[in-house]
């Protein structure tokens, strides 16, 4: 720590407060599995209790997921400097497959280690890395197929369950459970997520854990088509913009609005630094595209890339913990061919790298060449592949054709080979998609790599957006996600003009946790309508602070409805902003109720519904809301 | 003119710059039809060429559909005071099956016709209202049905094709008018878009083109599944904010970013005059929903309205030119008790009047006592039916449910009434939906209302996102638009939370844009792709102005732009502002084309595709793009 500059401390040490100031209204709570170090949080939104004629009716607090780790949590206190807690290092003790070296092994690592010019920049507390026994494999698929559940699996059963079979036999959440039937298009959603469900899951491929055992400071999460949808964020500077401490800035950013996982792409220099200060405080699993570095290694110059250079960078970033990996080893020479003709050719810059150095050697994708030695490297961390799309299409006039199909049928292949060393693989998918060819990406995913979860970037429905292409993709990533997509990298307003600020970022989340879940709700992922419910609920009660509790972006639906109706007594108003106080459609409806029950016709609609007595109950009071007003 | 104090004046002759000023190097461009009257207006999207080792290959303009009227052609100068000029005065005068009125019909009409303190409010050139002749029905489906061809189906064909028969015959389009083929749910896309399909659309109901004879300013258009989707925008003061300048300010707004039409839901003070104003300057459809404006007339209690009172309201505002109204005629009284167990009651506004005057009087809902009598009056001025969903869920809980769907049965019947008296007819559609959910929802307005138009709210795809509605729903809103609806219904940020300020409705206009277009995409509509193509190939040969241009909204894409590379000779850079000038894949990719040519595989893979000898030889000049580079 005495290394470091203190103008430097000064700069980092303090994260912005809107990222980690804590969300309104709302408490981290923490649920505990079979050990006592098995601790998975989650938040609770808390309500206000209706009023009604007889008295207060409660309104129970609703669990939502958390990506947002430590940071939204008023009892840690955060050291960017230590880093997070190290959460899976006795899981990772425990299981005594691992050996602690005595320093990086990648002659990269050890030349930044020794480089004074650094040390200014070096995360002061770096560990020293793990790396399995010899013969030995740690990737969650082996454990999984040896028919282990792991505390990672456990945890993130408990993660994904959200507490749902207590809420079910709670007959507070009675209503507020109920739930259209979904449209899975195949997927296997159990009514309850088991540690045993996940373990199965990992072991046949359809779900995988990226979980290094260099990134102990991780909270585990899963990426399967059986389990909610998740999304990724991207960061990264690049020979335009760049800065340390705005990318860790970036990344508790991201984490707080609803990122799950998140690559750092960053181009400039100081990478590998800029990583160890991200990794060491990420709550989320981290991937990066180790090319890119590669590059910068041998000055841009693609054809001077060789294999020997690129192993010591899987290395040399497998030791610091990245979780996985994104790997172009698709782009065989054969097909590069086939993107001559595209309107947009190869816009992947992986997929162009390793084009560009298959060109000019006439050879076959040195990835591709040493497919098993790269699988090699990943068991030996549980590191996971993200299998790289790098041809997919950059347009919509080059959806679905020979170049990219070519490709996945090869991903395929790839995956079986990397199953053969249980290492864990997803797919990345497209890209630019009208919306009627999107159902024969998935579908073709899911034969070619045998339900290898799949991880799409959007994909964008229309080009002429630029400027709004976190909508156009919304829109696809909603229906592929529904189709069965496990993750969706998010897109940008910025996309295709520039690089995201801080706005940009929140926006393209909130755009993705938004396909996500109408993803989870389509399908119908057990308890994804509750949240839906509650505040469809609070809305029409006029309960307007939880309303914007329950939302995906609390602070932004408050300050919009402070625009049009500032003042404090409104957000206990009985109306809308809308329509004002005389006029509104939601204090007409408690009329409607009042005479439906006069009838006796809630009652009837109850029982042709089957609902159980209890629920009944809870109607009739409902049926009292607003009879005072 | 003179009643008009000067402070009024000033105050809204001068529309904003931001709202008028000319698209960045488009022109205004006129399609003259089969008389000197018929000039239909559309732009082109100029572009600047593409460097080729052997010279300049010229990129030719993009055609693109335009709804902002005279207001963005630089040639037109525009007099609030005096409205937009008559255009469709002569083709109804040459039917000689109108009357024109001494004033006012209507009491209110005359009312506020005489009311001094009106005098300053007042549009000053208000023309005499026309009325069908005793017995003549003046609709567009009567002329239709009697095998008429009307200026007004001929001006849409023409607006329609956006000349893209000529386009098919000059081969500097032939491989930008590529395009995937759609998927259509069983509409009917002609290739051509022909007068007679336009007539024949109208004649079975299939589309509207809703076009009072009182609003002789409008600039026609279509609405039906077979046709381009539309967007339909929404204004409007209230209680709670007002004031007329800023609604013809957002009249205008909307139209320049694409509103195809344009609902006036006012409901605060001087709706009468402010409508007026809108009416006199708008190019598109108006429509309202009359039973507000009936609503304020009674002081804002339902159980007062009357079917006289109502009349009078729909005669006040057809001779004013509204072209649809929103009629809740299908809220039939044993329908209301059906929402008394839903989590958001009854969330329309107009279905929640209704249910309360019901309920009052415990009688069937007066509009579908009275639709007959309503229909009489929609054909004496053609006004078109857009028949209200009054009953349409609030909440991802309350979608597809007993209330909603007996609602759309009974507009199913409507609709057969109304086109008894050759009444033009669109359904008003949901709401909150879970995307498992939307398609039923297509599928049974296609069956229950044969086919007529539909017109849906989003639908918003989850509730959790307040702040957020415009992308919830244009998820939803592009799915359904794929499935068969005609026209969206914008949403906002605001939705839920506040009145929408410019911004919001650029922002809810843009993202219905997006889903609109991507609609088309998917269902195949002849030439949709074409403006995809050349934003992608501009993309893809950096030129950035014209991708910008090409955009659905340049001014933001310059923005962006510029806030990562504010530079002027960035708009010429041969890299992107994402990976910087050392790193591009666009770059790499003109090598593979090199190496492709030199393979002999592009001409291979254009034989394979069947493309005509002209396409090819554009292609191997493509394939020179950027060799000097």
């Amino acid at each position: 720590m005495g290394a470091l500059p203190q103008e430097f401390i000064r700069r980092t040490v303090h994260l912005s407060q809107e990222a980690t100031r804590p969300y309104p209204d709302s408490r981290k709570v923490y649920v505990v599995g079979s050990c006592a170090d098995i601790r998975v949080g989650m938040r609770e939104v808390m309500q206000t209790s209706t009023s009604l004629a007889d008295g207060e009716q409660e309104n129970p607090p609703i669990p939502v997921y958390d990506t947002s780790g430590p940071y939204t949590d008023p009892t840690v206190s955060i050291d960017l400097l230590s880093g997070l807690p190290a959460l899976r290092a006795s899981w990772i003790e425990r299981r005594d497959d691992t050996d602690e070296l005595p320093g990086p092994s990648s002659e990269y690592g050890r030349d930044r280690q020794h480089d004074p010019a650094l040390s200014g920049l070096r995360f002061a507390h770096i560990r020293n890395p793990r790396r399995a026994k010899t013969g030995a494999n740690v990737t969650q698929m082996h454990y999984a197929r040896q028919g282990l559940i792991t505390p990672e699996m456990e945890y993130v059963a408990i993660r994904e369950s959200m507490r749902l079979e207590e809420l079910r036999e709670d007959p507070r959440y009675a209503r507020l459970l109920r739930q259209h039937p979904g449209m899975s298009f195949g997927a296997a959603l159990p009514k309850t997520i088991t540690p045993e469900f996940v373990r199965s899951e990992v072991a046949r491929g359809r779900a995988i854990i990226p979980a290094n055992i260099n990134h102990p400071e991780l909270e585990p999460m899963v990426i399967g088509r059986n389990f909610r949808v998740k999304v990724n964020t991207n960061i990264g500077n690049s020979a335009v913009i760049s800065g340390i401490e705005e990318e860790v800035e970036k990344m508790v950013w991201s984490a707080r609005w609803g990122g799950d996982t998140l690559m750092d792409l960053s181009t400039g220099k100081n990478i590998h630094e800029t990583r160890e200060w991200i990794i060491r405080n990420a709550p989320m699993p981290i991937g990066t595209v180790p090319i890119y570095q590669a590059l910068e290694k041998v000055g841009g110059r693609a054809e001077d890339l060789t294999w020997g250079l690129f192993r010591d960078t899987l290395i040399e970033q497998a030791e610091q913990g990245v979780d996985y990996f994104t790997i172009h080893a698709g782009v065989r020479l054969a097909y590069i061919p086939y993107t001559a003709e595209r309107v947009t050719g190869i816009v992947s810059r992986g997929g162009s790298i390793m084009a560009k150095w298959c060109l000019a050697h006439h050879q076959e994708n040195f990835l591709y060449t040493h497919f098993q030695e790269i699988c090699e490297i990943m068991k030996a961390y549980d590191v996971s592949f993200s299998l790289g799309d790098g041809l997919r299409p950059g347009s919509i006039g080059d959806a679905n054709d020979r170049a990219q199909f070519a490709e996945l049928e090869t991903l395929g292949e790839l995956t079986r080979t990397a199953w053969q060393h249980e290492v864990q693989v997803m797919i990345e998918g497209p890209g630019h998609v009208p919306m009627q060819l999107i159902r024969e990406n998935m579908d073709k995913e899911l034969a070619d790599c045998l339900e290898a979860p799949f991880y799409t970037l959007g994909p964008l429905t229309t080009d002429i957006a630029p400027g709004y292409d976190h909508i156009t993709s919304a829109i696809g990533a909603a229906q592929i996600g529904w189709y069965g997509t496990a993750m969706l990298c998010y897109v940008t307003p910025k996309e295709h003009l520039g690089l995201p600020d801080k706005q940009d970022v929140r926006d393209g989340i909130i755009a993705y946790k938004i396909a996500a879940h109408a993803a989870d709700l389509a399908k119908g992922h057990p308890g994804a309508q509750l949240r839906d419910n509650a505040l469809s609920k609070a809305r029409f009660e006029f309960r307007w602070l939880d309303q914007f509790n329950l939302s995906l972006d609390p602070e932004k639906a408050h300050e919009f409805h402070d625009e049009t109706l500032p003042q404090e007594g409104a957000k206990l108003a009985h109306f809308c902003s809308m329509c004002g106080p005389h006029f509104c459609s939601m204090k007409i409806t408690q009329e409607v109720r009042d005479f439906a029950k006069a009838q006796g016709l809630p009652e009837q609609e109850a029982l042709r519904k089957g609902m159980e007595q209890k629920a009944v109950e809870f109607v009739k009071q409902g049926a009292e809301v607003y009879r005072r007003t």
